[in-house]
Parts: C-alpha cells; structure tokens; sequence
C-alpha cells in the first residue's frame, strides 16, 4: 500500500548539552538547539513563545529495539505491561521524540532551552509554537499514569 | 556532520477520512486511524487515555515547499512575515504534523478519533499519550497569535 512507502527526513539542528545520562531527565537544565545555518531565517518570531515543542530522532534506538511492541511505562514492574503507543517509551516504531520545552533565549542560529531531555548531539526535526488549542481540557489518564504522575509531584516538591 | 544522515521511517498507518479540503480543519468531525495490523498489539492500554497526540506525514507538501522559511501565519497578509518555526504552517523542513485528538473508540486497529485535521490517507507515524506534566502552565504568546486565537474562539462560540 502506498502509506508504507519510506519516509525520508533529513535534520534541521542537533542539540548541544553537557547533560549526559540521567541527567539530560532533569527538567530544570538548560540546554542548546543549534539551527544549520540555512535554516537561520526560519527562526524568526520563535522569540515570541515562552513554549515550543520540539521534535527530535532518537538516534540511540537500534532497528531491533524500534520491533519492541509492549514496555512496562518507565521499565518498572509495577506497572502493568502496555503497548508502546500507550506510553511516551523512548522504545517505538518511530523513535520521535517530543517534548515541550521554555525558550530561555535565541541568539542567531542558536537557541537556548529549558527541559529538553535530549542527548548531546541529537538530530532534530522540527520545532513548532506551543497551541493552547491542542490542549485536551478535559483529560483523562488511566490510573498507573496518575500514580506515576502524583509521584513525580512528589519528587518535585521534595527537591523544589 | 552525522547529525546531518538522513532518518528513514516507515509510516505506522493511515488516516481515513470522508472528509476534503477545508472540511479536515473542522475539530468537531471524527476520522479513523488504521494501524497496520503488525502494531496492534502496541495500541494495548490506549483506550485509557481521552487525548492523544497523532504525529503524521503531510505528505501532499512537496520538496519545493520544504525550501519555504517563511510564511504569513494562515496565508494572511495582515499578520506579520514570520519564520516557519514560530508557526504552525504545513510548509517546513520536515512537514510533520503534529495534532492533540480525542479518542473515541478502539477496535482491533482502527482508532475512531475526534479532531484530527488530515487528509484521507495521510500516513501516520507515531502517536503518543497526552502528558499534563508538559504542559506550560504560563505560556507566553506573540500578540498576532493571541489575535488568532480570539478569532477561533469567536467562530467557535457563534458556531456553538
């Protein structure tokens, strides 16, 4: 069918960090989206977000882990076993990451962000204005997600 | 640079709609998403979430379209000339669309979604949870898009 024809997508940046391991998870670091050059012009008017999504290629996912089809959310065991398209598993058919991100500043093809979680040297594909539009108001969210969630409040406040 | 490779993917599935031309923008119809049957079992535990993010392909956008860096944000001349990452414009580097839907219903792999602004056959190539923990709580906006905004939600209110 003709859905299943390649995709082929070439970067428009890469991100540059000091962050490595865990440490890229730690959402109150800075960290650095550089533009190639061409792109420089496209940047214009970024500087009026707070916000920005940012989609990057997971270039540390192999092709056999891309077959994963089912993870227990964060590798934990006490979470039930659910298939890759239920979580934000790094471990997918398509390993694009997103994450929404502060813009802290710009300065010509270089931008400075805060919480990418995003290793040194990762391609990235696009970036795209946070929508108040998008958001669900009304969200719902199956019950270990609350769990993980009201957890990682927890984290927040004890280190806050 | 290597960050500079191309990333090759392979669609995941297919949007189907009845929907054509402006009819696609309309966030009150519902269309389906028809994952290959090779990735059912990767939707296990979707049906837990009321939102989700639907990552796809504009694949009617063509190379020469992808060279445009700058655009007036929904082709309106009386908004500024901005570069294509601070809007949502389908003319990008690399024309990843990327929509927040309601999920409807389930079944087998076919995924009845509210919202989801693409055309018939538009390949999709990841879909992820709707995650509250990124969300901006005090995002900031460029006055031109604040000015977008209003005006939806005036259609949206005179339309209820």
């Amino acid at each position: 069918m003709a859905f299943k024809d390649k995709i082929i997508m070439k970067p428009i940046g890469y991100v540059r960090t000091t962050a490595v391991g865990d440490e890229v998870k730690d959402r109150t670091r800075t960290s650095e989206i550089v533009i190639g050059s061409e792109f420089t012009e496209a940047l214009d008017g970024v500087a009026g977000f707070s916000h920005l999504f940012v989609l990057f290629w997971l270039n540390k996912i192999s092709s056999s882990q891309r077959k994963i089809m089912k993870v227990h959310p964060r590798g934990r065991k006490d979470m039930p076993l659910l298939g890759v398209f239920a979580t934000r598993s790094n471990l997918r058919p398509n390993p694009i990451g997103l994450t929404l991100v502060e813009l802290v500043k710009t300065e010509g093809n270089v931008l400075t962000v805060r919480g990418l979680d995003a290793f040194d040297g990762t391609p990235v594909l696009d970036m795209k204005p946070f929508d108040l539009w998008d958001i669900g108001k009304k969200a719902r969210m199956p019950d270990w997600w609350l769990k993980l969630q009201k957890e990682k409040e927890d984290e927040r406040s004890a280190t806050a």
